[in-house]
């Protein structure tokens, strides 16, 4: 143990000596932020924290970490929902935090793209554009602590995935410096390329194992200045469903979210926000939130007002209200967000983030709630989300006076519970957040041997020396 | 000679005992259609063509090829403008047709997705949806005869790329043979997953070179039952690129098509139709035809009128007709379609498919033209194309007498004279067609090392014995 530790000093005073100590931390309290989760659920530690502040900078830690048989976890807002961004072998990982490559290289709204260094907060990234009346549609809970490297390495959702894609297709090139310090670049910013098999894909979602995105060439659009939002109340999830196939015929392609809540949104929204305004009375099966959005011609609420009337002429949506201003949209979302901080006030829970064919969805919904209440009588099911995608978060909260070791193991129970449910359904146990280290063991459970095989050879091509993010995604190596 | 020729026929034979006669074509007369590119430009050989049934067939061929040494040049409709699925090394190369593998799996209204074959006929395809009252977006000249398996192979583009993108965003997984024999089994129809590195988009424009493509789940969305088409008139490329502007803000995301055509335009339309009717009067520099589509509670029709008469009140726009029937719709079209038929009628010529971005569209257009002009005095110059995309087809015309080398010759000096522009642009000399093996060489040429060592590394990760395709996109093994 002590020689272990010799040899971690060693490794700091290398990395100090080669990189300059303006790019490294090895203070523990220096580092905590960067080794514990988003949720706070789990701390881990590094050898070091670098913080490069350039391309350059980035190569050059790169090639320091492996001269010195360091492997690197990179990070970059630190708000990844699976562990991929935090190091599972403190003694001989580093992270490698792209915070503070953090520049708007271009933004051309002539040209619908930008330039943005993978260190870039994801909110202040959609000011800067729509300063310029442009927008860009990647939209989610943690936009204000998130980075776009992180978002395109984790090929994030949101809530406007329906209309505009995951983050994959909001991207148009990429710059990553490679294993062996080389830089692939690729910041093109054409909208159109097919010279030959298109490499930058293979990054995004690689949640760091391949290479270290550092910079991002994104499509924009024209800033969508007409927005119609409404909250509905329905008799089901299944008309939830049959309304969005309507939706999607009614509106078109300008239908930009549609997010489905059960009744107990409400109850959970008020207790982490307790004077939040529910606008609709009463107590109905299922809600949605629907927005709808355009820019220039389009005329987005007389769009929702006749695609309402047509709808509720039909029984499929019981009640509802559109918001009449800026704010009351903003108050509906509210409702949306508080649930997610209802959820963690009520203690840890299980999470998840599903996806089955959407035909299923609601068959799969109840057949899972079904068999968690069964196996665990005393916990609450939550399912809501990105319906349209067919993508549900399925949460388990336990008791609240459940705790410790006994509340893990029910959290433990229902992950098992719910993910035989969505093998029976052919889905997806990570629609959105990835695999990181937390779903590793599930998603390499899973996996076909035709497609680990692929896997393995493409990562010992990419990245011969297992130098990115060992224990992420595969267990490849066996001593991650 | 005659040992390669007893060589090539104990091939053959083996060939047909392995796989047995009804899979196996070897006569030079039945190959001859499928050894001759789509423009009828180059006729090669094969030892064999191969005509699989099924993914296990097709399986059986790749094993049967491994073994004897031969390898695979995958081919869909035959459609392709780069040369990238005719041999060119006859005596080692078999050709495989997925011709015959061309069942519909599902169609799937309710969950918008569909799962075909790798041999569907595009417009077949297009239809058997269409009557299920769903829409797949992807539209090009060639969708009578091409097939979905090379659609996805060459990553194709079309006409609604604006809209609906690439044909990679409107794919939802892919079956694919690999060289072991195994079978890549990710024909999901989940509109989110994100369980790791996407492996299905390494094969999506790859050309035939990772693997074959044997079946595709595909994206539907409903059919745009209102389609408003307009052919306008403008003063300027220019003015062309300044009214998609307006056009992407004002129209949303319902912009469909949006094509740019220069005066000669309808001439060489006429000389391949001479009755088709020109419905704009005058003779004006520069022309459009747009199309905004929705479906549902979308008024395209209103929405044009209003479109249009904001840009021509301010001058945008000089002139210009809306369809005021399908069957006026549709002759628009043929006079976009008229001026690639009338090209041919004037003989070989050199075709290109550029991109460059946005903002510099015109100003690039402007000096390729320039370009060209002095180093070819005698030659046309024919710029169109779906410059929303910043894709443009500037095709050059010899003189008709010009036959021969000497008008090989200048077709290549054509085609060296434009890409020199292009480079000057960073554009791309294949915005939509691919590489292939004609366009091999530049593409070879403007390969920045670190790319090249990565293809090369995926290429022999993926296809250890270089089986697939060897000579397409790249030369890795020095005998192709």
């Amino acid at each position: 143990m002590a020689d272990q530790h010799n040899v971690v000093a060693e490794h700091r005073l290398s990395l100090q000596e080669r990189l300059g100590s303006d790019m490294v931390l090895t203070e523990a309290s220096e580092m905590l932020r960067y080794c514990r989760d988003w949720h706070g659920d789990v701390t881990s530690a590094a050898v070091a924290v670098l913080r490069p502040r350039s391309t350059a900078e980035v190569a050059a830690a790169v090639t320091a970490c492996r001269v010195l048989g360091l492997s690197i976890v990179p990070q970059g807002g630190n708000t990844g929902l699976v562990l991929g961004g935090i190091p599972d072998a403190p003694e001989r990982q580093v992270i490698l935090s792209l915070e503070r490559l953090n520049r708007i290289r271009t933004i051309d709204a002539d040209d619908f793209s930008a330039v943005v260094e993978a260190g870039c907060i994801l909110s202040e990234l959609k000011d800067a554009i729509a300063d310029k009346g442009m927008f860009f549609p990647l939209a989610l809970g943690a936009q204000g602590s998130c980075r776009i490297g992180g978002n395109v390495s984790t090929n994030a959702g949101g809530i406007n995935v329906l209309r505009y894609g995951m983050t994959r297709e909001l991207v148009l090139g990429l710059e990553v410096v490679l294993a062996d310090g080389t830089i692939f670049e690729g910041l093109s910013t054409l909208r159109k390329d097919n010279r030959g098999i298109d490499l930058k894909q293979l990054f995004i979602g690689a949640e760091g194992t391949l290479g270290i995105i550092t910079a991002v060439s994104i499509k924009l659009t024209p800033y969508p200045d007409h927005v119609a939002t409404a909250l509905l109340a329905l008799a089901s999830l299944d008309d939830a469903i049959t309304l969005y196939r309507r939706a999607r015929r009614d509106c078109c392609d300008l239908m930009s979210a549609f997010e489905f809540m059960p009744p107990l949104a409400f109850d959970l929204a008020r207790e982490a926000m307790p004077d939040l305004p529910i606008p609709i009375a009463g107590d109905y099966p299922a809600y949605v939130l629907m927005e709808i959005s355009g820019s220039g011609l389009i005329d987005v609420n007389d769009l929702m007002e006749r695609f309402l009337e047509g709808v509720m002429t039909d029984g499929l949506v019981v009640d509802g209200t559109i918001a009449s201003s800026q704010a009351q949209a903003r108050s509906l979302w509210l409702i949306r967000e508080g649930m997610n901080e209802g959820q963690a006030k009520r203690g840890s829970h299980m999470r998840s983030d599903v996806s089955v064919p959407l035909s299923k969805l609601a068959s799969f919904v109840s057949d899972a709630e079904a068999a968690i209440s069964q196996a665990l009588p005393d916990c609450i099911s939550v399912s809501y989300g990105h319906v349209g995608d067919g993508n549900v978060h399925l949460n388990v909260l336990p008791p609240t006076d459940l705790l410790g070791e006994a509340r893990d193991q029910v959290i433990y129970k229902a992950k098992t519970v719910l993910n035989e449910v969505v093998d029976l359904y052919q889905g997806s146990i990570s629609a959105e957040h990835g695999i990181g280290r937390l779903k590793r063991a599930d998603f390499e459970s899973r996996l076909p041997d035709t497609r680990r095989k692929l896997l393995a050879a493409v990562k010992h091509a990419v990245d011969p020396h297992l130098l990115f993010n060992p224990g992420c995604q595969l267990n490849l190596n066996g001593i991650s």
